[in-house]
């Protein structure tokens, strides 16, 4: 990623080895091996003056993950044994009863799907999930099926995981234009946008704007995901349009397809019982997430929990209550043309403006007596619409050149740019009830 | 509503019974009652002369509705015995096994989750539902706890329910005002806002801004209520800043306390068995919604389906495959300050363009010779960050003025504008990417 964004030579990369122990300032780390929908995920045990810290990342408890080694249960026994002062652990699931579940029974289950299509069949899913991309793998072979992948982001990763020694197994990936060529029944293409991106390539391909992939009607098109909360509408919109291009759709809903990669309660339950931290610290995860997780953990035995915000420095102190004593600044920047901006920066909440009402321009020429020169020119660019708001555009330039030649006379100057904004902001409230942008050039000669 | 907003007088009500035969046209209409989250909702079977269309609306199958009469199916079971052409049937949970399930149920388990909260709680549910709203108000009458009612639209609809009979059997509510008053452990507030509707009584809370109602750590809220779909972000937003005040929420996942209005798979086969139609209009729904209702049709033994969007007319004729034989207008209007526009005008289209990138205005006075008087004039309002952007203006005001002097001298007045536009695209472009709206103001003296 850093090389294609080419600032690879700006970024110092150290390289970590899983079964190596590191020392970080006055923190000792080790590294301990566990499931997730990413091989090799690694959660941290960091030793310090106060206390062990274990910080789980991203995780679940799958005997069979189907890539990477299974989660060292046993490290992580032994360090519940000494005893943990505070656990950092994954919120995502906390809301869902029981066992995310197995990849091994979604590779079974993807196998039969895929073997029941007849006509092209699409599978889209995140791309970083190897294990995954392996299960669609394996299933297009047992299905007689090339595999084409349609995605910046699914070149990167296949890449990356044959460098790092996985998918070996498989034949070479065609392009999705080479995929396209192959008979209906003998072709199946992976593929990005499982969130409907916007510029990803399912997205693409519903509104029928992909360079090389155009589906037809029974082709199937299957959703080797979830919906990530927020994402619901604009994949709600994708698989309509995919619908009415009269192909065939297939969901987690439809069949056990996918499986989460982070901890349900039983699996969260069964971290606490080997971890067993004094303080429970829930990460990941919104609010409501975060406050069921430290609930949960109470449930469990962990006498002390703290519901902290991003950003938020938490001191820790065995036997005391835990609390914040500051806050690290954090949040987003946006990308706006080519620079970054900050979300609340002067641009952005004028453009909030100009989204909801437009704007309006004021331009004017007074000469050296202070009379108008012609008229003033109005323009509404989101606001007016110049079919039905030619009388408004006369009432401003009547009222506005009326009044600015009474404020030179009067030689109150100071006080143009207030006027002339009052009378713009009072006619079209009450002709049109809108609030515009407001913007006036004055050309004094 | 209508009076609410000051046009009853525009409008002619035709008040109908639900007993009634109706004649219409060419067509003989009977109304069927249903069930579904509003009572009294009626089914109608429109008799043709081509044949009988079934015209379901929103429905589902519940035997213990506890307010209104029960599905009539005996009715719908003689239509089906004298034969049905068509049937256009609600597809809203098609997606759904089995039944959407009793409001007794539902009645049962918020009595008893209203039972076991200790402060103050605040229900919040789809106004509509008179049996929810009688559920809640005889959990909170068996918990002790008087009921106040935030948002006007719960005051309309219990007016309006007491008018037609029902909610006869509960005290007067009080206002949200009132109900602040009492204790907490005798307070129960329904409000509005289950969907995170920006202006609704449950987001000004969360967002403290309510005239009324401030909630304290340990109050509860429950979501009597489904996440429509597309609704999701706003509502979990608001869910996330109710957790962080503190409160506990309750929620369609913590237990049975909702049920659908509309019916799962096991009532539309049901519905199917007892109707029998010979062709299945599906209705209410997204594409991917309709799609799956007419192949569950089919496998019900429907002969013919049709997959129709909005706005179809169809052709419905005995034993013939019915056509979409034309398009009648519809779509959404605007409410723009006091207009009502198009969302395809010019004024939105625009709008949109400002969101994404802010306008940029030039306006420049040139005198009688064609030479520039002064300086240009230019402003960026969403675009331009005056700290930073000085360079670029300074730019613009020197390539514009040069140019248009040029051109003036050549003669070729009609190529300003889009000249002037050429120089400020480029370097807008070139200098920070951008691609905003451009408006140009030229005086010529």
């Amino acid at each position: 990623k850093l090389k294609e964004e080419g600032i690879i030579h700006r970024v110092k990369i150290h390289e970590v080895r899983a079964d190596k122990h590191i020392e970080l300032g006055p923190f000792k780390l080790e590294m301990i091996g566990l499931t997730h929908s990413i091989p090799e995920m690694q959660a941290i045990a960091i030793r310090t003056d106060a206390g062990i810290v274990m910080h789980t990342g991203d995780w679940k408890l799958d005997e069979a993950p189907m890539v990477g080694p299974v989660t060292d249960e046993a490290r992580l026994k032994q360090y519940g044994d000494e005893g943990v002062l505070a656990m950092v652990c994954d919120s995502t699931n906390v809301m869902v009863e029981g066992e995310s579940g197995s990849e091994s029974h979604v590779r079974q289950n993807l196998a039969e799907v895929i073997g029941a299509c007849e006509n092209r069949v699409l599978v889209t899913t995140f791309a970083s999930n190897i294990s995954r991309l392996e299960s669609i793998l394996y299933a297009a072979r047992d299905a007689g099926r090339s595999v084409g992948l349609a995605g910046k982001s699914l070149w990167r990763i296949t890449d990356a995981a044959k460098q790092a020694g996985y998918l070996k197994d498989v034949p070479p990936f065609l392009s999705d234009h080479e995929a396209m060529k192959l008979p209906k029944d003998k072709c199946l293409i992976v593929c990005t946008g499982c969130q409907g991106e916007s510029r990803a390539a399912l997205t693409k391909i519903a509104q029928q704007e992909h360079p090389a992939i155009r589906l037809s009607p029974k082709d199937t098109v299957i959703f080797s995901s979830r919906m990530i909360p927020g994402n619901e509408s604009r994949i709600g919109w994708m698989q309509n349009k995919l619908t009415t291009l009269g192909l065939e759709i297939i969901s987690d809903r439809d069949g056990f397809i996918h499986v989460s990669g982070h901890p349900c309660r039983g699996e969260l339950e069964r971290m606490y019982k080997l971890v067993r931290p004094q303080i429970a610290i829930p990460v990941h995860g919104e609010a409501r997430h975060i406050h069921e997780h430290a609930k949960f953990a109470q449930s469990l035995g962990v006498s002390e929990t703290i519901e902290a915000t991003n950003g938020a420095v938490i001191e820790l102190k065995k036997g005391e209550t835990p609390r914040v004593v500051g806050m690290v600044e954090w949040g987003y920047t946006a990308m706006d043309g080519t620079s970054l901006i900050d979300t609340n920066s002067i641009v952005l909440r004028t453009r909030r403006k100009l989204r909801d009402a437009g704007c309006v321009v004021l331009s004017m020429v007074i000469d050296k007596k202070g009379k108008v020169v012609g008229q003033p020119q109005i323009s509404g660019p989101g606001t007016l619409d110049p079919a039905a708001d030619q009388h408004i555009i006369t009432m401003i330039q009547k009222e506005t050149a009326h009044e600015i030649e009474k404020i030179i006379e009067s030689k109150k100057e100071r006080m143009i740019d207030e006027r002339m904004r009052g009378i713009m902001r009072r006619i079209l409230n009450a002709e049109i009830g809108k609030k515009p942008v407001l913007d006036i050039h004055i050309h004094q000669l």
